[in-house]
């Protein structure tokens, strides 16, 4: 038997992933790690303490075995070319880390990097929601709003490798101020923190139309986005504004988006995602409204949840076999 | 000398043309035609008059020559594996013409139809701004706002060949309503006869804040984007604010596509793009706010004017050959 095995690394925001697959497995069409190790980062994360972590995780997802590549998928820009950090968006020290090196070192085998974007757009892609379909935009809806790209089944990185910021689409010249200094941005407008920061606010101005948040933050002390999900499914008129103005955002994005590209599928994943039925129904609804009526494609939901980037640094190892 | 001719063909909204072009030129790396025929359309058009008139047209460029292949830019949608038109935007009777098979009948010899924006596109990149430059939006601003992709050295034309409708990337929830259904389209704020239907009825509002365009309507009767452009050369405050608006909305699309695609380049063509530096600082001034400060790109003129569909068309001879 001529099994080989891969390691895969994602570097999140909060925690770390190392895994391993047997192209056994994977030529039987199975979706199943052969070990999967994981850890939380710690309170204040720096590149040292995420070095060392997965340094521990890979060797317990390997448990002495050599993998023949390693596939890795980072929380922040990369430069796929060479393999190096730009910085991750969540750990400070990673400014310029030559990630694919320092793992050439380490384990003498081919190793790809890769944004998480980029990563979960080919996880899903090879193995998810977006199996057999040449054209795609994954977006992830949750703390931040990103893209990865398939296009013509292969994925698209942009000249500078950063395409898929649909996140810092303008919307709404009028809108909220976003951190990126523009108004009325997708992510302003469809993230978890933006959407809980609005809520707060407008609990404060109008708490006699926020009976449910009203009791949430009397319980919490503070909102996230699940909060602002479970108030409108109980009708909470805040929550439900901000619910479907998050929706019209994402659903406006994908509109604009299909008309300038033209992709088969949207596939959209992260914990904003997971808000129900007023979420989803007004993404569509807004998204086919900003589509030219000649234009059509899919909005569905992630199939890999949040295994996508793993699975996608699988997939990095496969092409490049 | 194997020198070999190709005969292209441009079905415009308002001009016919028929254009021959031979290898041997080509070769020397000069974009010369070999002869070049122009008719325009009568004022009642129709496929009937557009076909008879490229029949004489064709006959004429070729001059008892016979080419070895046949490139067609169509003024509308068109299905490019099909060579079928879906519709002419501006000449009735063209719905599912096949024009692919019946220029193949005639002449034998491969031929290969796109719609005008695509194969402008794939003209400045082989031969025009965007020589040796792999990822490119062209951007036509006239009567309406269209677009075209080159990604990865290739035409992109999205899963219904529907790509590069940036003229329908909506920019404000609360602008002024397009034909199309929605508010604020880039089409409906940067368009010539939007402009100029805008103009006309501000002037009515406000007579003492268009001093030019006044002149100009008791002059013409009517406006054009011309007029526009030299009013607000002219510190016209009307026309300045529509101009302005018109390249603010260019330039927060491109802004917005930028950060979704990441192309090198931005090729802008059509008649609006002649209205000098007020409406080209805006544009790119508005690009640049709108992209996030990583992504870089440059926006450049189209350099084949009229021609780069006809030169697009040759591309693809070439790109088929």
């Amino acid at each position: 038997m001529n099994t080989e095995m891969f390691l895969v690394l994602d570097f999140g925001g909060t925690k770390l992933t190392a895994a391993t697959v047997t192209t056994a497995v994977l030529d039987k069409g199975q979706l199943i790690w052969r070990t999967r190790k994981q850890a939380f980062s710690p309170i204040n994360p720096s590149f040292q303490t995420d070095w060392q972590t997965m340094r521990q995780l890979a060797d317990a997802a390997l448990d002495g075995g050599l993998p023949v590549a390693v596939g890795v998928s980072f929380g922040g820009p990369v430069d796929f070319e060479t393999g190096i950090v730009r910085l991750s968006h969540h750990v400070p020290g990673w400014e310029g880390v030559p990630l694919a090196q320092q793992l050439t070192d380490m384990f003498g085998v081919p190793v790809w990097v890769d944004n998480d974007a980029n990563v979960g757009a080919l996880g899903e892609f090879w193995f998810g929601a977006g199996k057999r379909c040449d054209s795609l935009l994954y977006v992830t809806v949750s703390t931040g709003v990103g893209g990865g790209w398939v296009i013509n089944g292969r994925s698209w990185r942009g000249h500078e490798r950063m395409a898929g910021e649909i996140g810092h689409m303008m919307l709404d010249p009028n809108g909220p101020p976003c951190l990126c200094g523009k108004n009325g941005c997708v992510e302003r407008l469809a993230s978890g923190p933006y959407m809980a920061a609005d809520a707060m606010h407008l609990v404060q101005k109008h708490p006699e139309k926020a009976p449910v948040l009203r009791k949430m933050i009397q319980e919490h002390g503070q909102l996230n986005g699940r909060h602002i999900a479970a108030a409108a499914a109980s009708n909470d008129p805040v929550a439900t504004h901000l619910l479907q103005r998050s929706a019209w955002a994402i659903g406006t994005a994908i509109g604009n988006t299909a008309n300038l590209i033209n992709p088969k599928r949207f596939i959209l994943g992260g914990g904003i995602t997971k808000s129900g039925h007023i979420w989803w129904n007004k993404v569509r609804q807004a998204a086919q409204e900003t589509a030219l009526p000649e234009i059509h494609f899919d909005i569905i939901p992630a199939l890999l949840g949040d295994d996508a980037p793993l699975w996608g640094a699988v997939a990095m190892c496969l092409q490049n076999k």
